[in-house]
């Protein structure tokens, strides 16, 4: 069995609250960008609302995975530190365990599949201490990780589905809603969920009224149809542009945070997606990444129909040159 | 004669001080976004310094010159805003100037060559009251614009010539360096000039020991030329792919605080220019046009060389999505 940060067994997880997001906060305070919030844009008079955009691709490592793992990392003991962390991710969240730790002298290792897009790539091996990587067709991440910890005795961070990496994530929207004030709809990206159920928990506690919709794609809807049935639903190796939401599931304590704070869950085409982050650099002037922009595809979309001030998390801008070529050019 | 803003004749201009940029800053306050400063980017073991990012790409209408054009708007009279306004640009200052319009309530016409880009005539298509085209090879703007005002009596707020427009633009240097604290350089980009003799008697003020140095393109090196002969020395229609730097010349006002304040003006290769834009997409994830590019480029090329802490200020993020795509594209 694969034990917690404080080694204790992960069975029976206490949820974190908004408590813990308002003492990650202060952690954080000094270390992660307090990111912008861009509001007055093109797109309020196209879509017929008041949006408001919160940048987490100009956070540290250009994406809100920052948060979470220096939250997490920051609170290791010495002993811990001295084994060294380990993480497995597609991106995102490899760049940020590997950027904590040059910043606190932790040896970081990170597995990685061998389709993570080259800037994620360089991204980690920029800071961290080893990549190993793996074909995602035939191995599952959570296994290799898992030998190594039994080799090595390292200590995992997460990629989501721990009450600090939650409690970091959702300063992001708490951040949101202190500058903007309260709003009507807030939509956040949905890969593994945490940023979903941190977001959740400021909007509870900051703008009561407000609804916080999940957005995945449709090819990666696990998370909608869990929403639906009730239990974690899972995809296998989804071919996604949004490569931020290829995660096989929702955790369980994402789960069961996303279930008691989370309105709904919706699912876009991967056009929309396409769409959602060429419109982002045409009216924003903003680099997000294809799962950065799914909250903005869900208003493009129709998957959510909504007015009034709507709050859009862009989760990261770690999208290669080249895609981004592609997605600019005219025969788009 | 045109007469300048208050009817009065521009022969012999006040200069603006720093406390004219303190009171733009106060007039700006609530309306002007408080641009972000990016730090701790992966530049800086790439170059060797600790740069300090301006994100005035994030302003609204996507570029510094909304500083300007709301300062000296918003301080016209009740019968001057009657008149209505007019500006001749090439693309920024006039969606600022359209920008401003639609928040005040002031009739706005702009004169702009057929050759801005198409981002830029788009978005003052979308504020201004009418849009005037001109071929930039057969016309001058000035007289055009000069014969409008004789017709019909609106005011002139011009692009950078004017004490209300120099600090407003000031405004952002002053608050970069009060938030990432003093600089031992400061690189600003130069077309008319406005940006740059603001920002250097922003940094006199606040960071006294700091280098302030002016940026523009090669092939429009009008203002290079100016600062070593001592007269204002002009380029015709420059070809260049930094449009926001096509100016003719810098104008007595701006040449005159020029002299007195900045360091030094270098100018830049084009294949700089263009990979700044490319690199600051790659390692900051923000939108730069070339013009707002022209402080790294210097920084790239050689034409600064330079250690220590480097403010860069990147003035706009107006591109079109073709043109970003070209430069993105695995050929480049």
């Amino acid at each position: 069995m694969i034990t917690s940060l404080d080694d204790t067994p992960l069975m029976e997880p206490m949820l974190p609250t908004y408590t813990d997001i308002v003492s990650a906060a202060s952690r954080l305070d000094g270390v992660a960008r307090k990111t912008p919030v861009l509001a007055d844009t093109p797109l309020d008079d196209r879509l017929g609302m008041k949006l408001f955009l919160k940048c987490e691709n100009l956070q540290h490592i250009s994406a809100f995975k920052f948060r979470g793992a220096w939250n997490t990392m920051s609170r290791l003991t010495p002993e811990q530190r001295s084994r060294g962390v380990i993480t497995h991710s597609s991106g995102n969240h490899a760049q940020a365990v590997a950027l904590a730790g040059k910043y606190l002298g932790i040896d970081t290792t990170v597995v990685m599949p061998n389709d993570a897009p080259q800037i994620k790539r360089d991204g980690t091996e920029r800071y961290a201490s080893r990549v190993i990587a793996y074909d995602p067709t035939k191995h599952k991440r959570e296994a290799l990780t898992d030998n190594i910890i039994r080799e090595t005795g390292c200590v995992l961070v997460p990629p989501f589905d721990h009450p600090h990496i939650i409690a970091g994530q959702g300063t992001a929207a708490m951040e949101l809603i202190n500058s903007c004030g309260p709003l009507k709809t807030l939509l956040v990206p949905c890969g593994g969920g945490g940023l979903l159920s941190g977001s959740a928990l400021s909007a509870r506690a900051l703008s009561p009224g407000c609804s916080v919709i999940g957005v995945e794609p449709e090819s990666a809807d696990d998370a909608v149809r869990s929403f639906r049935s009730g239990r974690i639903e899972r995809v296998q190796n989804p071919q996604t542009i949004a490569d931020g939401t290829r995660t096989e599931s929702l955790g369980k304590m994402t789960f069961a945070i996303i279930r008691k704070t989370v309105d709904d869950i919706v699912s876009v085409p991967e056009e929309a997606i396409i769409e959602a982050t060429r419109l982002l650099f045409e009216t924003a002037r903003v680099v997000v990444e294809p799962s950065g922009a799914l909250g903005l595809a869900a208003l493009l979309s129709g998957a959510v129909r909504v007015q009034g001030r709507v709050g859009v998390i862009l989760s990261g801008g770690n999208i290669d040159a080249p895609m981004m070529a592609r997605i600019l050019s005219p025969s788009h």
